[in-house]
């Protein structure tokens, strides 16, 4: 036995992200607005991009080396939307070896204090956020996100949602005492017991991320298995492995600095061809998963992962009902920006626009339905006229499935605004697309009840606002949606529209004509998915996404009387 | 348009009860003793229990009218262990028009304030704590639970469990707060975005109770459901409706009182010809599902009702420990009332009893095994030495299977203490049995590794006390297991039985020698049931038992900065 002399880094690094920490508490309590890692690129110094990206690309063409166990070969397909030759090959893993080392590991990250485990967390966060413009690339080079998104949704907002979960579970944990001295009055002297409790964990997380947004989908989940005991894998997506691989990197690195086994985090990356998920998720060993990806695969999980706790995010359709406004310039203006971001790639990209047949009240004066359309079609037209700026925006296609997904359209009725193809001035290979507006009517259900994924909207001619919120509940209701977006200036309707969207479990954005965007989501203030409709099963992040994720054992001790302790 | 002069009973109720429950969320966070209703008798005034009584005897024979929508008929086929006749007849229900009865009723108490809600479900407590005797002589005659017991479980320490689960609801809901700004500091004036928050249910919750603890064991779902906005229908075992036909008619007639629809409690109740709980339980309309009962049908909702949240308490296989004592006698009376209270059929009551075959030492001295098994079964012989006595520790056995099990015990090997038939002096035709003990070997696991239902003990002669820790582990990760305990004076073995504990997910109680027994679990402090093997999901009651039983949705509006704003 020797003594300790220094707290152990755990321990340090606990008290020293304590105040962002207690920040963070507060809050996730008041809902208001915190952001502990900077969104702003200058406040990382001026080299910071370059040093980043020199990074990253240094990357390019080898080996991510994580000397994980039960290594078996070298994998990695992943194909860049921009055009970028990425060539890295990850850890092939024997999923028996790499289960049998995280149960191993777990044991001593399981048993050390909340305290611990949160500054090593904490920790994890902040270096990760350090890192956060090579992970700029790692994430644009992989989703097709456009230079400043990746920058922000993979680095300091995905960091944020990260500390959101820490906070939540830490929260959740910190309500069960070690101890209590538990008295119960009785005839003579009072029962007195003494109880320990324990926050034990539930087993391994497994978390399955992403092609588009790797790292800010899968850090709640990631974090909170962590932070609570629980060994986490993480299970890329096959064609955005790099900004994940650099996670556990930085992960494994702080957990072994800090005197713990790095396999109580570990990379599971496969391919197209091999794909793992299916495995992993039938292991009786894994405890908890977090999924985000499609509906198909996340209904499927819902049904048949029942040995663990399962939390998806999946697939939804997006509706804005426009009844009337005060600015049909600056709806048009923010509308264009929500559609094309990204190329509407985002969970929260509106897809379904009703309109009034007869048209709506704008700024007090009648404005026919065509010119409603027309002003979104030249919305998005203005937004992207200059190339240059454009891809700013718009970033690149992830998938070939999107590509397919907007040329069927282009090929159906009713096309109001066509997509088309443009040319990235630095990366030529670059798969690039504006959106594709159609109109329909309202009876056309077939065709925008489901999710079309990409830059594909909607323009659908109601018979009147109640039709137009009747029909986006519905669908939110059986298809799933994540936001929905109303303009009207008439109060009754924004209280109906407040219930509807209630009822339906999405998250109402109302009369946007500003920089806020629908698609965008808060951490500590915007509750990420309700859970309340097929979109998904859980919130980013409430306290059912963290409460579960460990559990409680107790001791019982009579002790003698007061008299007789001393 | 009326103006409202008087507060709603809702809220008055939430005034007046809300120091209790202010109390209750002091109590479980600091996890140290609290009861809000006495479970002393003497506390309810002099003619409470004859009151009750004959309350309850005016409900025999009878039909329990409840005015439910749906009612197609009249069932009920309880039969008292007691051999008291009961004939109480029950709605029968038609599950469709229940089901659209609740979802009716649901929107209003949804819309309700937390308050309120907590309000209405506070009173209904209430008043089902002052119908305590009349729920004790229910509970008594449907389940066979000796009167005080009855009185105590039925009672105020069901009543603790629901105000434990309605302070967790609580506590949950607030902290989601309903309004927050959310401002971001831009480069000019700061982005200011009003959001609104609000707590949505899930859907119908379901409560399928148990035949011998009908209120303890539902009250936590029932109230955890209720108060989080979600209409509840409550699924009793067909031997034991009464208590929760009392419980439903007190929560209706509260509901109604305030002006909701009571439809958002209802009962279904069934008979075990024609069992109602998988076709309730395959509907998709509900959303949480709370469980005790058998294994079986409890490792089936866990797998099939994949629509819903589910929570289970079912079967496991308790230990004890027995490595050294202070006090053998303690030991030995402590363990007889264990094993002999309510005759066994506690989820929490003790099965394997594992002694080394070398006997352990005992106040200093060496006591052998067959010494050790001696005054367990003398414990048991001494305690209920005398009928009149034993008749009120025993209580009578719930099922015919119970009796059927103790029968085959008697016909195999090793029988150390013979199970004996009692008489009750005021119920002749109540089926009252003592304990049977039997010695076995560590080998004979294919014996003793499994829940033995009832009034039936082994005791298992091992190799050593870290033989014993790993067979009682080892069950407890196979079969389940709520409880353990350990008789030890070894401080390394006690810690090492506490991380063993900890591992299979079972209450640890050390050195029980006098009035606290293992069975007991007392509300606002110790956490019953760990979720964290297969003796069930869940626990009662804890944050992870509540936060997935409401949703979040929420509203954004940017609204004018500062300067325009009065």
């Amino acid at each position: 036995m020797t003594t300790t002399i220094a707290p152990s880094p755990a321990a340090q690094w606990f008290s020293e992200h304590q105040p962002l920490l207690d920040h963070a508490l507060a809050a996730i309590k008041s809902r208001e607005y915190y952001s502990a890692y900077p969104e702003s690129a200058r406040s990382y110094g001026e080299t910071a991009q370059a040093d980043g990206k020199t990074k990253l690309e240094a990357r390019l063409g080898k080996r991510f080396e994580l000397a994980q166990p039960g290594t078996t070969g070298w994998i990695g397909a992943e194909k860049s939307p921009f055009g970028v030759p990425i060539g890295v090959t990850y850890p092939q893993i024997d999923v028996d070896q790499v289960i049998a080392a995280m149960q191993s590991a777990q044991r001593d990250w399981a048993s050390a204090s909340i305290g611990n485990r949160a500054g090593v967390c904490l920790e994890i966060v902040s270096r990760i956020n350090k890192a956060s413009f090579e992970m700029a690339f790692a994430t644009m080079y992989t989703t097709g996100q456009a230079y400043m998104m990746a920058f922000q949704a993979g680095g300091p907002h995905a960091q944020d949602r990260a500390l959101e979960a820490i906070a939540y579970a830490y929260d959740a944990m910190s309500d069960v005492p070690p101890f209590a001295l538990w008295e119960k009055p009785q005839k003579n002297q009072p029962l007195r017991v003494e109880k320990r409790y324990r926050i034990v964990p539930r087993g391994i997380g497994l978390v399955i991320a992403s092609s588009t947004f790797p790292n800010w989908n899968s850090y709640p989940g990631m974090f909170a298995s962590l932070v609570t005991g629980n060994a986490v894998i993480i299970k890329p997506h096959p064609n955005a492995i790099l900004p994940l691989a650099i996670t556990v990197e930085i992960a494994r690195a702080t957990l072994a600095e800090a005197g713990f086994d790095p396999n109580v985090v570990m990379l599971a990356a496969d391919v197209p061809d091999a794909p793992i998920a299916k495995t992993l998720v039938t292991r009786p060993e894994i405890a908890i998963i977090d999924f985000t990806g499609s509906s198909a695969f996340g209904d499927w999980l819902e049904k048949n992962a029942t040995n663990a706790s399962v939390f998806t995010e999946k697939a939804g359709v997006n509706a804005v009902v426009i009844d009337s406004t005060d600015d049909l310039a600056g709806l048009a203006k923010n509308l264009a920006m929500a559609l094309s971001l990204y190329s509407g790639q985002m969970c929260t990209a509106p897809q379904n626009i009703f309109v009034p047949r007869g048209g709506i009240t704008a700024g007090g004066t009648h404005v026919s339905f065509d010119d409603v359309l027309a002003a979104i079609t030249k919305g998005v037209d203005d937004l992207l006229a200059a190339p240059e700026r454009a891809v700013e925006v718009l970033g690149a296609i992830a998938s070939d499935a999107t590509v397919a997904r907007i040329d069927a359209q282009a090929k159906s009725d009713g096309v109001a605004l066509a997509s088309k193809t443009l040319v990235h001035p630095q990366f030529p290979d670059a798969r690039i697309r504006t959106p594709i507006i159609a109109r329909l009517d309202a009876a056309d259900q077939e065709r925008y009840n489901g999710e079309m994924f990409g830059p594909i909207a909607f323009v659908i001619a109601t018979d009147s606002t109640a039709q137009s919120l009747e029909l986006a509940t519905k669908s939110a209701r059986a298809c799933g949606a994540i936001t929905a977006m109303l303009y009207s200036t008439d109060p009754a309707i924004v209280t109906k529209a407040e219930d509807f969207a209630s009822d339906a479990g999405v998250s109402l954005a109302i009369n946007l004509t500003g920089s806020l965007l629908v698609n965008q989501s808060a951490a500590f203030s915007d509750y990420h998915v309700s859970g309340a409709n097929p979109a998904g099963n859980a919130s980013l992040t409430d306290a059912a996404f963290v409460a579960g994720r460990f559990r409680i054992t107790q001791t019982r001790t009579v002790v003698p009387g007061p008299a007789s302790t001393s």
